[in-house]
């Protein structure tokens, strides 16, 4: 493991306990009976524990959204036009309205596009291109590893040095999103090699919308890969390196950078989700740090998300991708935070002592 | 059944199933894959349907809290001391810190307080008066009719009263919630007489947390009083007079009122989805604007959303009340309308036929 991973790992804690029980004892001071206001309390004391701090605010919020393509493409996976990654990158950068875009402006998100490796776009000054690691994507994890060992360590490193930048610029909540055509397909590898998982029927779904040709191919393809690789579940670098993808691997540093900055993250589908499952196989505790948002469509979704032990608070039957579920999530975590920062308490108003037990019971 | 009842019910129509059509469409143009937002294409298609024009706001947004007293408290169906509804109403008018006020400021929401029958209660400039029908709340249904169907009768013309003036005020979305101890008892009730359960189990809750003992008393109380008063599953004002509260007939009203001057209006949890059956009961038809927003977590709330085909959007664990859920779904449905007015379509960008064959697939 790297340096920057292993120094990572390292720096990564538990919540703040103290906080935390201070958080829950202050809900529950609250006008209202305690626990009613179900998780968004659990959202708001989660919060606590990553800031260390009672009080909280998400107000500036930053978004990745990692594109990338994936050589397995070529097996015919995917229902769109590979150069779809590089055209919605395109629109992304140009501001068009497209559903990450426009959600991202409507609840005030910083969006940040970072090109991890889409074939044949071009330099743009609204996409970083710092970490454009494999510029013809990755390869085909059908016929071979999708990419060295030292890529997918330098991909991991790109999101944790990426999450540094956003805390130091100030951001207080990080949202995870991607595009690439063919990557339900590699976050479904990845599923199904973290939790040892042998039919692909559990992890597989039809993306963003397959024939039922091509998505009994797609099944084919994710078990023949896994059967040929046998990534070894316990070291996320290597399932990465044989079945995974740059936006992943990206992603999955996200999750590890967040921890280590103590900053609250959110999860989208499935792809993130992969990641996530996949930061949590180098450091468990990353885990405390990320906030789920919508049930994904994909059923590989549901296997990660009761892995980590997260339920989606959102159930919206989305299935679009770039982190579009993130900026509404973020909505939900203001809500909790407004609801922490300015509830009344029983102290802040006249009661006689027969109210607050009642209220409390 | 009354005028304003009858009249408010014959102008109800469905949906504008051009527009919908055409927003159904306009969709499936978005630079998405077709159908890969979910409910978010469903919602913009509803509001759309009830406005009749294809692209709409939800900016000016308005919440009814009702507040009343329930005579069952006294059959100690309740943890909570009855004057918390006086309390609670007082705290809400005053601008406290409370669930709904937290979130009507944060989400810029009007909260409209209503008076039906709050024991106690003095006037208050910011407390609407004008329908305070049962000074000390209704009889206890445990012993008696809860109420005349005169006055259910005229709860539910409040409801549609208030609403009309709500559009005439220009607003373009409605909120549903209450205030009243005791009233998860009333709602239970009226969902087991619309849908004809007898078992309570299926449909009573703790409400705000009961102990067991009072929780089995609870159910006996609704069982009984089922039993004995026989309400006609068919008649909505029958159901209201004898085991139903002022805040859930007014409620309906609004339900009814919202559906006759196409407006959309967000359910909350189990109080405010057992009037919204009973609103159906009187016009099929209202169903159509409902937008229903978090899973309560009293039985009686899944009952009542499955009956209605209502699937709701959040899962938060919330049993609050005030109709603390709808400011919260107001923000998606914001969200839902943002992407449908601001997203590009295929024609808004230059795209080969080829792109747009493949996005669609």
């Amino acid at each position: 493991m790297s340096d920057l991973i292993e120094r990572t790992r390292e720096k990564i804690g538990p919540l703040d306990a103290n906080v935390m029980k201070a958080a829950t004892d202050y809900q529950d001071k609250l006008l209202k009976p305690a626990g009613s206001l179900g998780w968004l309390e659990a959202i708001a004391v989660q919060f606590a524990g990553i800031t260390g701090q009672l009080r909280n605010s998400a107000e500036r919020k930053v978004h990745f959204l990692f594109g990338s393509d994936h050589g397995v493409y070529a097996s015919g996976v995917s229902a769109s036009p590979q150069e779809f990654t590089r055209l919605l990158m395109e629109f992304y950068a140009r501001g068009e309205g497209c559903g990450i875009t426009v959600l991202c402006k409507h609840v005030g998100v910083e969006l940040r596009l970072v090109d991890m490796g889409v074939k044949g776009l071009a330099p743009h000054p609204s996409i970083d291109s710092r970490f454009r690691l494999m510029p013809e994507g990755t390869w085909n994890l059908h016929c071979s590893l999708a990419m060295t060992r030292e890529t997918a360590r330098k991909a991991a490193e790109a999101g944790i040095e990426l999450t540094g930048e956003a805390k130091r610029d100030g951001f207080q909540i990080v949202g995870t999103g991607e595009v690439g055509m063919g990557n339900t397909t590699s976050a479904a590898a990845c599923i199904m090699a973290a939790l040892k998982i042998q039919d692909p029927v559990l992890a597989v779904g039809r993306g963003g919308g397959l024939t039922d040709e091509a998505f009994e191919k797609k099944k084919r393809v994710v078990a023949e890969a896994l059967q040929n690789h046998e990534p070894d579940p316990c070291d996320a670098l290597d399932i990465l390196t044989k079945v995974g993808g740059l936006d992943i691997a990206g992603m999955a540093g996200v999750f590890l950078g967040a921890a280590r900055y103590r900053l609250p993250v959110v999860i989208d589908g499935v792809i993130s989700a992969a990641a996530a499952l996949l930061a949590t196989l180098i450091a468990p505790e990353a885990r405390e740090y990320m906030i789920p948002s919508h049930i994904s469509q994909e059923p590989g979704y549901a296997l990660a998300a009761r892995h980590l032990g997260l339920t989606p608070y959102l159930n919206l039957g989305m299935r679009l991708g770039e982190g579009t579920g993130c900026p509404i999530m973020m909505q939900v975590v203001d809500d909790a935070l407004a609801l922490m920062n300015s509830m009344n308490t029983f102290d802040g108003v006249s009661l006689e002592s027969e109210y607050r037990k009642g209220i409390r019971a």
